[in-house]
């Protein structure tokens, strides 16, 4: 998908919501685990109800790895399932990967070509040649790791090197990169008043934002130091909307929650014309 | 397995080799390809002939998911083959995961856990809640990405944070974290001068060091600058060995280029005495 045909997306739903498909056992209803596939049930039950709320689902790898073989398949079908019933969906593999070019090479195909995911998140420690062979697929989208939500984003990212914060030396030298025009950033909620500057430095790249919700950022605060004339912003909720209840109604519910900010980013869309 | 243990293997079997098995289709003899299984019979192979020259195998995990559910489950049999087979091999995930804090308990229990692997890379950028998820499992290793062996390395690793390259400052931080003992570190061998300061920093702590071989790095200076008394070096041969020969013989000539690096590598255990 290119990012032209993201933003009309976002511009007709009125909405730039991601979904995190983070599924856990442990945490969907009881009566699912009768399922063949309680994974896959689980999701299609979000994706049916949430498709029009949303832009973008997100599946975190880790969840699936987490189930071995089967919940590699359960990643399959769920990929399959988005792209056959829901084509104008833009689907993320929140992978974290990166490697030496090889590698990466691998990673890049598996996730973009093979599993068909229109991006991936990659992380920068290795550099140049652990990124571009994912920037090179037409039409993808290789979302770079910037700075985190969580609390280690602190440990190493915000380190200064070069008179700047090392996550902002990663958004500067990851635009020398061949194909750079590809890229997306992971810019975490939790930290708005850093999107002023990073706006600076990257002001069209799209953001994946985590952290609106259950890790406590606000949405008004990344949009007003964040957003793009083409919007350039992805935000992802996760547990808040896919965890909303535990019971039969866990589709429901998770519609109310996805529909709540939703009208937000509409009321938003609005404000901004 | 402990760190004893493999310390106690190194010197039995007077080689401190680890083979990667990273199988590409396009690289293994054509008649395997007829297999049920292809890279399962490949790693098979090597695994039953090299056995007693190495005392890792690291497969990257790239190289598996690239094959899809097929690859996913070469890898689970090749894991539980080493395991069951040669429980006394040390065994390594290259997987260089990291992600937020619940997610990488996913990737922790995925890899340690259900597949049971002795250890896993993984990535820093993300850093203490990332990392010590993986580091809470007893008798088990986390290896932490330093300084890897790619060109790429020199974007971000080394530059200068806190008046020392960035490598430096992930290996005083991770001392930090919880059971750090149980921490391991990528050093790439193309790098072999900087491992004088890296054991300042690092005593005592295992290495795994890429680079040896294929990508150019020596092992004798890698050894003068890294070796402790309880040896603490995994020198890490992928291709070089795995891809001696396309031919029916790739096994036997497996062989003979392991055997070369245990050579080297029993003559330099005899002069450290």
């Amino acid at each position: 998908m290119t990012t032209q045909q993201l933003t009309h997306q976002i511009k007709t739903k009125k909405s730039f919501l991601c979904i995190g498909l983070d599924v856990d056992l442990n945490k969907i209803p009881n009566y699912l685990l009768n399922e063949e596939d309680p994974i896959f049930a689980f999701n299609k039950a979000i994706i049916d109800a949430t498709h029009h709320l949303a832009v973008a689902y997100k599946p975190n790898t880790a969840f699936y790895e987490a189930y071995g073989l089967k919940g590699w398949k359960s990643l399959e079908k769920t990929i399959h399932y988005l792209n056959e019933n829901y084509p104008e969906i833009y689907t993320i593999a929140d992978a974290k990967r990166g490697d030496i070019g090889n590698t990466s090479k691998m990673y890049a195909k598996a996730f973009l070509e093979d599993l068909g995911f229109d991006s991936v998140t990659v992380a920068p420690y290795m550099g140049k040649d652990s990124v571009e062979p994912f920037l090179s697929f037409q039409d993808k989208h290789t979302i770079l790791l910037a700075l985190t939500s969580n609390q280690g984003a602190f440990d190493f990212q915000t380190l200064s090197v070069n008179n700047q914060e090392l996550y902002k030396q990663v958004l500067e030298t990851s635009k020398t990169w061949d194909n750079s025009e590809n890229l997306m950033y992971v810019v975490g909620a939790t930290k708005a008043e850093y999107l002023q500057e990073i706006r600076h430095i990257i002001p069209e790249n799209f953001l994946l934002v985590p952290g609106v919700g259950a890790q406590g950022g606000s949405l008004k605060e990344v949009c007003k130091y964040g957003m793009t004339k083409n919007i350039g912003l992805l935000i992802n909720s996760s547990r808040g909307i896919i965890y909303a209840s535990k019971e039969r109604d866990f589709a429901q519910a998770a519609v109310i929650k996805a529909k709540e900010l939703q009208q937000q980013m509409e009321a938003i869309l609005i404000h901004a014309g």
